[in-house]
């Protein structure tokens, strides 16, 4: 059987190509067992899987909640809140507990970036990196990458625009690595306060002009606005954001061609993006959540494999 | 197969007096089961149920959670402290979101009227109202009269006396559709500060008098006190509400005959009832606990039939 | 079939020498399920449990969890902070509510001593104390007698010392009342104001020298330190506990034996102990972790056989 080159899911960029399309025929598998009556296979019956969340991410756990259960995998979830890590135990200590207790997948959020890796390195267990600060976030990635497949036949030589505040993204990273890798090209837009200076050494180039990156693009994939982020320090206010680069369906319908519309979610609906936009036809937001299901699946499915049993 | 004339459980008043019994004789066969040593039935294996609770509800989420156990749903758990919804999110989008991962049934606690008549419209998938604001509780009341039905062999023609703050109760105005559903006569007892105006609208005749309440009845409901609510806007305070409509036993003896003692929980003992009222043999405060999980199977069960598979 | 001289898991305080032989040997069979590729068994299949945590404890409680989910019992979790506890509700009404749903077993961390034994009178479930303030800890102290019988080959004849912070220490007491039980020597060695004056009384001898204890003893089971018992009214400080009190390499090599280190978790490295110690071959702190799992399980199996089925 086909292997993924790497022992862990860290992160987007320790993955090839041929990774990359194992994940999504894997995924394609498991995308019609979700949609069937019964939703489950019991693959793993024999896997242990502790989810550790040390930040808040409704939508992250449940997704990856939801896989692991399709799998029949055995699920322990741990949240930092109502942990011994307010006592001031090192995370190397809570995961080697966790792990004393026969756990064979620990999939994992933490602020810190690089924290899968440092605890790859640590525990002897698969790690799932479920976003490590604003660093990588690999299946949110992945699901992109898989949905634009999805909806456009295939990722390699689409034109993808990232819009947003690339700097303090947590799926900015992952998705320009998982796109450059897949053979399509990208650039982000957004104000140049929220524009990592990096970024060019990259390849990717920087559009500030949101009418002009929609323009060249086949795929906009819109990012939240924290609002938090919205004060003098990075740019006026949240009103002159949506004036600038808020989506709505006047830009969209001035552009003489149908692009395709994307959003990692929680969306601000009248924010970066309008509701007629978010609910048109042109938008995957849905499906996106839909196909996160399965490539996690995917993921935990791949990387069981490779345990011995 | 006997079928519920509606798609989602929002509230006694969109069901007629058969759904009431079609829940009734499918909850006593899950009676049934929950008292055999195996509580199990295979019948929800293919569903899944999302719990959404925007207020917390230990009793009721507890009950939910097992009669979906019981069931072989698979469950996932959504609770809003830890959730995009303090993000912004609208409700619509938290709920497409969840659905997107392929959920079948939505139980949802919300503190807005009319929020799950709300999502019912926009949603694809069955929903269960477990308590919208001071709205409707649906279940409470239909474990209410389940536990009546079961101890005086019906609820037609008995008298009901609902004894405290109606005006903020979440389970009043249910029980009170789903007596005057079933043909029993409906009284409401308790400070006329805390008696909504419309109350007599529902034909439902107050009195003040506590005794005079409790001689007409043949069950006492009894709410729960809030302390909060307590104060001078409303009532004077606790312990005068205890002097003028606290229910002990001393009162029960001189009624001259035995009523029934309900409680929808948590009990403030002294407060509203006294513990040998509450542990007595009138009361069948457990027995409500206990057909809340044979109820809340047979409603999910019901809709999950009406479910394409 | 051997059974168990108790109805509950309250305390060691009431087992006898061949109720820890019965639960170390069923344990002997569990440890080796959860060693193998599918780390489940059927048995209890028929049975519902509540955790009942009032107050934090990931470790214990992940621990409980999944001896419950590997005996494939039905679970249900319910901690205080969402709970109608703070409604004002009694102990009791709680728990009588939650056996009302029909569970079987109750596990139970609560702040008051005497928490369990109280309930146990009560309510009609079988109750496993998972601690009850500082009073016992009961499966904690059997896994640790537990990992002290797999590493030495037996508990009778061995000296124990128990370092640290006795008079808050959650698992002193239970430690004291199992080893003895099983014909091992025990004492105590911290600072005086934090051993209990009732110690001697059982027969625990006191030990302030650090040196001296280790110098007599076979295990060390090092308590963690409370950084928040550390002001003037207990001892000047936790820099001064650890110069007192700190077990490091040093120490252990001056010793001319290799003594056996545990520790409860979590631990506080550099503090009560370095790092080289903990993670030294000497160390049984990750045993101890695995052993709770199978320890947990047994006690569960064995009260799960006296229920009537």
């Amino acid at each position: 059987m086909d292997q993924l080159s790497v022992e862990h899911l860290l992160g987007i960029k320790y993955l090839n190509a041929n990774d990359i399309d194992l994940i999504f025929r894997t995924a394609d598998g498991f995308k019609e067992v979700i949609n069937r009556p019964i939703k489950k296979v019991p693959s793993l019956r024999d896997i242990t899987i502790a989810n550790l969340f040390f930040e808040n991410s409704t939508r992250t756990k449940l997704s990856f909640e939801l896989a692991q259960k399709r799998l029949s995998a055995d699920v322990i979830n741990f949240s930092a809140s109502q942990s011994s890590v307010k006592k001031g135990e090192t995370l190397i200590d809570t995961v080697n507990n966790i792990l004393s207790m026969k756990v064979d997948i620990v999939v994992m959020r933490h602020g810190s970036v690089g924290a899968g890796v440092f605890l790859s390195k640590h525990v002897d267990a698969k790690i799932v990196n479920a976003g490590d600060g604003t660093h990588e976030h690999p299946t949110q990635a992945l699901l992109d990458s898989y949905s634009i497949r999805e909806k456009l036949g295939a990722v390699k030589g689409k034109k993808i625009v990232i819009v947003g505040d690339i700097l303090h993204s947590r799926v900015a990273l992952s998705n320009i690595f998982a796109l450059q890798l897949q053979g399509a090209e990208v650039k982000v837009c957004g104000p140049t306060t929220l524009i990592p200076k990096y970024i060019s050494s990259l390849g990717v180039e920087v559009e500030t002009n949101l009418k002009k990156a929609l323009e060249w693009c086949d795929v906009a994939n819109v990012l939240r606005v924290q609002h938090e982020r919205m004060d003098i320090k990075y740019f006026p206010s949240t009103r002159e954001y949506t004036q600038l680069f808020g989506i709505n369906k006047e830009i969209l319908n001035n552009l003489g061609k149908k692009i395709v519309i994307m959003h990692p979610g929680p969306i601000n609906r009248g924010v970066e993006i309008t509701s007629d936009v978010a609910d048109s036809d042109q938008s995957i937001i849905l499906n996106q959540v839909e196909n996160g299901v399965a490539i996690r699946m995917a993921v935990i499915y791949l990387l069981a494999q490779q345990i011995k049993r």
